[in-house]
Order: structure tokens, then sequence, then C-alpha cells
């Protein structure tokens, strides 16, 4: 009988080794900088391979983030309802996430990670813009090119504020609370009049 | 003629040392934990020489920040002046600071460190509650402990989107435009009907 020793194509290590390229290729070169032949390079595996295990540079992006959860997934449903109440639907959504004990401490971790200094192109290059940017738009009638980063500047304060500094009572508050008192600022910038 | 060698109780290093023992404690223990009289005892001098020089402890507090402005001396003329427009008022003087191309670098290093483990403590016990929270109060209707929080949920994700990830096109957006759309957020948080 013998037993292989060398490393299939399909191996997890292979699949941890390309991961590994990817996350030091996103955080080095930002997410534009990035293409799926430099990392197949990186790891000595052909980018066929990387598209296999990965899907597309942006699924391989949202890999490399190692967010808990998929924003676009988690996100499809508030989309597909429509605009009407959308703010509050979205929220809710995000605090449902956030708020999750076993989820919230890799958050707030990736939220400190991606406010510093080498990794706030990631967020700028590539978590608004090809990650959650084109989901939102959907939802908007116009501008989304204003109307994303407004909602996102919004979010963005309620993570930093609620979960990273923990101010209270915005850390405690009842996610229902919440919901009714930020919800209207997200629907404003998501379908509202703005100049 | 003889010269002094021996430190004056007013000369510049004794002052640096106070500031450094000051930064220190804050860091460590944060706001509330801090004493005048432990930061005079790890600087070595007497607490009266402490508050001559910085005087209480929210100044003592504001100087070891290093901000290069008193955030209560260019909230002063938005207070002044009334909550009538205050969201529009207070975003257009925060946007002036942050957008001096002399203040801004200092800042962004500033928010990113409030942001980092260490610090977020100093933000939630000592920034917001002590520095600005006063201040904003004095504008609200009802519920400070509510509508200041939700204010600040906005100004930092907009400090944190136009200015440390640098997200486009808010980034690079007139103030004027920011000051649009964005004032109604803050007005509605500081004097709006909030559930």
């Amino acid at each position: 009988m013998t037993v292989s020793r060398g490393r299939r194509p399909g191996a997890p290590d292979t699949r941890a080794e390309v991961l590994a390229a990817a996350r030091t290729s996103f955080a080095e070169k930002g997410f534009r900088g990035t293409t799926i032949r430099a990392i197949a390079s990186a790891a000595g595996v052909d980018p066929a391979l990387v598209h296999h295990y990965f899907g597309t540079k942006d699924d391989l992006f949202v890999a490399a983030l190692q967010i808990p959860v998929d924003p676009r997934e988690v996100l499809a449903p508030v989309v597909a309802a429509g605009p009407d109440g959308a703010g509050e639907r979205l929220l809710r959504t995000l605090l449902s996430v956030w708020d999750d004990p076993e989820l919230q401490p890799g958050l707030v971790a990736l939220a400190r990670s991606l406010v510093s200094d080498d990794s706030a192109s990631l967020v700028r290059d590539g978590f608004i813009p090809v990650v959650v940017g084109p989901v939102l738009a959907s939802l908007v009638p116009d501008r989304p090119e204003v109307r994303v980063p407004l909602v996102a500047s919004q979010i963005i304060g309620l993570i930093v504020t609620r979960y990273v500094v923990a101010l209270p009572p915005l850390a405690l508050m009842p996610s229902e609370d919440v919901v009714a008192r930020v919800g209207p600022t997200l629907q404003r910038y998501l379908t509202g009049d703005l100049p």
C-alpha cells in the first residue's frame, strides 16, 4: 500500500497558502493592486486553482478579510424587500450580526484593524466599493456614489461608537431603540431628498 | 555670578514631565481612574503645581490628548448661537478644523490611536462625556444621554470615512455639500423628535 505524501492541489494547506498570499497582497497592494495571477504565483499554484477554491477576486477578497459572515449574503434579503423601510431593515440586520456574542469579538478586532494605517485602503478600495456598495446601490434612486458613502459614514460611526469604543448608553441601547433612532438617517441617505 | 543648575518648579521640563505622567495615567487607568494627586506623585511635584500649569483635571486631559485645538473653545460659538441650525454649524466648524492641512495629519493619527485597544476608554470615559458632551448637552431639549452619543456616532463615522479611510467621494466632497447632506442628521439627533 502506498500513501501519497505529496500535497495534492485540493489539500487544505494549499487553500490556506492561497488565502495567506491573498491577505498579504491585499494588505500590501490594496484591492486594486492585487491580481489573482500574482496571488497564484506567490502561492505557487495555477490561477485556475485560485478561482476553483475562491471564485472571483471579490469572493477571494471577502474570504481574505476573514469576516465571519459574507455581507453580500446577509444583505440580500434587506435589498430584496425594496427601498421602503430599507434603512430600518439594514440596521436591524447589521445589529443582529454585531450583537451576536459569538461574532462580536472577531468583528471588533476586524474593525480596529481596518481603521489602522495599513488596512484603510482595504475599506476604501475594496470593502465599500466592491463588497457592500453594489448591494446597497440597488436600493437607491440616484447618485449611489454620493448615497452609499453617506450610509457608510453613519454605519461605521455606529459600529465604532457602539462596539469599538462602547460608548454608554449606545453600547447597551436595545437594538430596536437604535433602529428607531438611527434608521431614519439611513433611509434619508438611501432614498431621501439630498442636495 | 551664580547660575542655578537645579530645575525650578516653573521650568519647561517639569511641565513636560507632568504632561507625560498624565498621558501615561490616562492611557493606563482611563479618565476616571486618574487623579491629579497620582499624576503629581508620578512626576515628583506638588498637586498644586499641576493645577497651576494645567487647571482642572478636564483641562489636563485635553492637554494630554495633544489635540491641536481645544474642542470646548472651538464649539463655544456653535453653542452660543443656540439650537436652531446647530447641526449645520457644528458640522461646518468641525470640517473647518479637520480640513485644515496643518491640523489634519495630527488629528488623523489621534483618531486612529483613539480607536485602538488601549485608548478606547479615553473616548468612552473622557473625551465624549467630559470634553464634548457637556458642551453639546446645552443645545438639546431633553435626554442628552441619548442625543449626544447619537451625534457622536455620526460625527465619528464622518471623521473615519472622510479622513481616516478617505473614502471617495466623501474624502473630497466640498465641505458645504457635506454640511447640507449630513447637517440634518445632526440636527435631528440634537433637537428632533426621537423615539
